[in-house]
């Protein structure tokens, strides 16, 4: 007989009944029901039920054994007594009945129990990862997030892609987050940093000619927490492509990501087609450049409607009179809403630093459409029916307003989009969502500088013929700000799972494109002469992109906080409390790597 | 048409001929036979062979290209001329007909060419390693490591484990190397470090209940640099599993390097089963505790022979008297060898330290064993016999004698003995020979401080009754030193690919472990109460191994550097060449992270 086990705590069956057997595992309850003692035997693979009478020879250690202590059993596997099997368990048919008991390793006392639900404070459960993990969600979420990433290197790797390892000490990079650094110890005042992302590893893996990449990649952001990022360390689903276009990245990450997403769904609908929105679109119909498609409202621009001459609503037309915009943000059935969920919007809008949220509400009268509230007096009747028709809404829904200057407008329509949606109780929840957001702009106006300066990433090629490009004039401000990038970010359900781009591979274009906004070639050659000496050596057009893993995970465990999909996560204030890190260190350490300290003086 | 590509560089075969394609790729050779041009266009999938006509609109744009740049061909394909085809190549059936030819990312000169087999110096090839990989060699062994990884993992889960990913960001470690580190922004003084292997979470994750984890685990270490070992990072095959015997560990790794290594042997023979060798015969047999079974020579311990009576060879009596030893290394037909064989392994030992490798070589006269040379006069025929019988050598053969202090004398003997293999050529190289070296010594005595040490991993479980261990006297210095802990070695070729240990797991048994090694328990806590504590919680028994696996690709690819293998090599002074690390930081960075440089004084 094995020195531990024959079978697992999960593997016990009806037709394994009268065969003696040896399990180990974790006591995971022990109830004493007089005379008669019951031990939950839990393993990774399951529990099994152990009993053991007062008149037999094991009773006594049994007695013994407390909550996860871990314990070895021998036993004879019997029927459950009639009317105690437990459907619910696998091996809920059978118990084991004990005759040899063996401590394989105490326990002391807990500072948080594994077994029941009572939750526990952040730091407890930090503190003590290894039993919060033993815990049925958690240990769950760990071993789906591996199945998961399984899944993710199975689906890239039958699409085409290789998988290679980058450098994690490296150089800083020009990612725009802060570096985390490590100091050389052969290099005095030299300094490696960890990547924050494999970018020009990639992109030369790209130009060394190995045509497909992907790593489930780590990477490093010395960045103050969020509930959806790591402090320090998170992972991607680092992707790249040579001799591509937009549409081929497209074609290659969507059966992926679909395919992962249906296999971990739970029976959730995933986006059959991935809806592709262009950036400008985006930002009108759902005033965010990463959209929740769940929320089925869509917003309307209404500027027109509301400076036409017989309206009198003098707010928004000084606004639109100043270059700003209305938009519409339909809210169906609202109608039947009473007072305070207007008034509780107009509240939430003042937070939002809007002058309040304008709305009408709409009704049938005689049959024909009639708004009503506090702006409807204000909106001749077929100006009215115009709004109605361009939000898409009739009798008994309501209309909400966003005016101002257009990003502004844009922003607080988008927000009042999800909130209108969440009280309305809209939004299709069984479902993954997908889009691509494509076209962003390469350009934008620095207002505060009065010139023009990259949008979003400056490495993406411009969607413009290069040689026109190359020609265009830097005071040739309309054109400039009008030229797309091929770039693109993919979400889902309202979360950005990433941006990717085709990237810019000849060197001369790079160039211009950083000239245009302003930055003389020196500056390019200093910052990115590296990347650029690479391209300058025969460079293929190629493009990519890199999903969040740790994003997918949370998604497909429905959790929102990132430390329950995350294995050894650590706390806000990036310390892992388990393990004592950050942690100080010996004078010799300091000295072998050339620094010394330079602590915040104490208030005296 | 595809922007760039209908096919691959590799795909197109007679069953193409007339079809209209488009290729992109990489000049890889451009000749010009006089009013016909060739480029050789190659991409990661393979060559093809592109043609183009003086007389043909596309010759001038090919007239320019020149090695490396990127370019686009649209052509059809034809079958090459009679006895012009090239069998070596899968492509090489046909040929393609240049119609039109775009130049998508141009070379400047280049530092060092692709084609060709040319050697250039190391700082080249690292400084331009995007280019240095698109070379045949290099480009293969970085897809065969990507490959082998990929199986590992495959063969890992398919033995019912589970991959993991661990913290990079951590607390410094006791592995004993030297730890990179991290200066934490939030915590000021304080400092992360990089793990120089996952050995405390992996263990933390069977605590935590997980049973079977693996990972493809980056690793740190701020060592000196070695051909076998990266300087910085590098790769482990990390394993754990709980409730296992060493018995265990053993049955589920063999199969996974035995079938990883069988998959990419091509045509080696792999150990149908791992040798296993308790450390001290393999101490004895060949003299190191990474033997290479490859070479067939065993040593034999011939003290008691040189003891008798009747030998007269004072040298070795008196280190015997001293407690030395006297080992035997055979060298099957070196009687063949002329009297400059001999000569040479002498001047060698003399260089290692010996004061020479004496040796008797054996004829047949009469029918008897005869030996001769330096020694044999003073040993008698008897006794001459006996060494022979010891060392399984007879007529045509030779055996050179290691004596001294045993470890002194097994470690000359052990190298005598891959010396005398190589210089008799007896190795067959055509092997992946592997063996389990076992039964380490869990003590040793420290002849400096006249006191017992561990010997070798002090967190393994000794193999010796937990009761009766935690009875032990320390003044009981034979039983003490006698004790084997639970830790192997495994070994292929002569190449140590990891230690493992089944872990001790129960905090008294390690209290007492460390105890007898003179360290008090505050010691223990003090250094490892994080892991003392964890293990009071309730753990299973665990052990595991951690395979090295730069080490496994080195031997795959038959490379004995791992620059060869490796994607992004630093360099020995750990430098990466190409990205320009470690690199200057600015002061802003350095005060964000509370620490200033304390650089070496120059020199006045």
């Amino acid at each position: 007989m094995h020195r531990y086990r024959t079978h697992t705590c999960g593997a016990l069956r009806p037709s394994d009944v009268d065969a003696t057997v040896r399990l180990s595992g974790w006591c995971h309850r022990v109830r004493d029901h007089g005379g008669v003692l019951f031990i939950d035997l839990r393993d990774h693979y399951g529990l099994t039920q152990c009993v053991v009478d007062a008149d037999t020879p094991a009773f006594k250690a049994a007695e013994a054994v407390r909550s996860e202590w871990v314990i070895r059993i021998d036993g004879q596997v019997r029927r459950r007594p009639a009317g105690t099997e437990n459907p619910e368990l696998p091996t809920g048919a059978v118990e084991l009945s004990i005759t040899d008991l063996e401590v394989l390793g105490a326990a002391a006392e807990l500072p948080m129990p594994v077994f029941g639900d009572h939750d526990y404070p952040e730091e407890t459960r930090l503190k003590y990862r290894f039993l919060d993990l033993r815990r049925e969600k958690l240990h769950a979420n760990i071993m789906r997030r591996g199945a998961i990433i399984d899944s993710l290197r199975r689906r890239m790797r039958e699409g085409g892609f290789f998988e290679f390892q980058t450098p994690i000490l490296t150089a800083s990079s020009p990612e725009g987050a802060r570096d985390f650094l490590v100091p050389s110890r052969l290099h005095p005042g030299k300094f490696y940093a960890l990547p924050q992302a494999p970018q020009q590893f990639k992109q030369l893996t790209m130009i060394a000619g190995f045509d497909r990449y992907f790593q489930i990649a780590p990477c490093f952001r010395d960045e103050d927490a969020r509930a959806d990022r790591s402090p320090g360390e998170f992972y991607q689903l680092d992707i790249e492509m040579s001799f591509v276009t937009q549409e081929d990245v497209f074609q290659a990450v969507e059966p992926v990501l679909r395919g992962v997403f249906a296999e971990f769904a739970d029976g959730r609908r995933v986006s059959e087609r991935f809806t592709r929105i262009p950036y400008a679109e985006a930002m009108l119909r759902y005033g965010v450049d990463k959209p929740d498609l769940r929320n089925p409202l869509v917003i309307a621009d209404v500027t027109d409607a509301f400076a036409r001459e017989g309206v009198t609503f003098n707010a928004f037309k000084t606004l639109i009179g100043a270059g700003g915009v209305v938009r519409a943000v339909p809210a169906p059935g609202a109608g039947a809403q009473p007072r305070s969920f207007f008034d509780k919007l107009n509240d939430w809008a003042r937070g939002e630093g809007a002058p309040g949220l304008g709305y009408i509400v709409f009704e049938e009268e005689g049959g024909a459409l009639t708004g009503r509230g506090p702006i409807a007096k204000f909106v001749p009747p077929e100006v009215q029916a115009a709004i109605a028709a361009a939000a898409g809404v009739g009798a008994g829904d309501a209309v909400f307003f966003a005016a101002g200057p257009e990003a502004k407008a844009a922003a607080l329509a988008g927000k009042a989009r999800i909130r209108i949606g969440d009280d309305l109780n809209l939004s299709d929840k069984d479902q993954y969502a997908f889009c691509w957001i494509t076209d962003f702009p390469m350009y934008e106006w620095n207002e505060d500088e009065k010139r023009i300066d990259f949008s979003h990433n400056p490495f993406s090629m411009p969607n413009f013929d290069h040689e026109a490009f190359l020609d265009l004039d830097p005071a040739d401000h309309d054109t400039i700000l009008g030229i797309k990038a091929f770039q693109y970010d993919i979400v889902c359900n309202g979360i950005e799972l990433s941006s990717g781009a085709i990237r810019n591979h000849r060197p001369a274009v790079m160039e211009k494109a950083f000239g245009l906004a302003g930055y003389p070639r020196e500056a390019l050659e200093e910052k990115f002469g590296g990347m650029l000496n690479a391209l300058r050596m025969g460079a293929p057009p190629h493009g990519g992109i890199a999903p969040g893993v740790d994003r997918i995970v949370m998604l497909l465990c429905n959790e929102p906080n990132i430390r329950e999909v995350v294995l050894f996560p650590m706390n806000q204030r990036a310390e892992d409390l388990m393990m004592g890190a950050p942690s100080d260190v010996t004078p010799k350490q300091l000295r072998e790597l050339h620094i010394r300290l330079n602590l915040p003086q104490k208030p005296a």
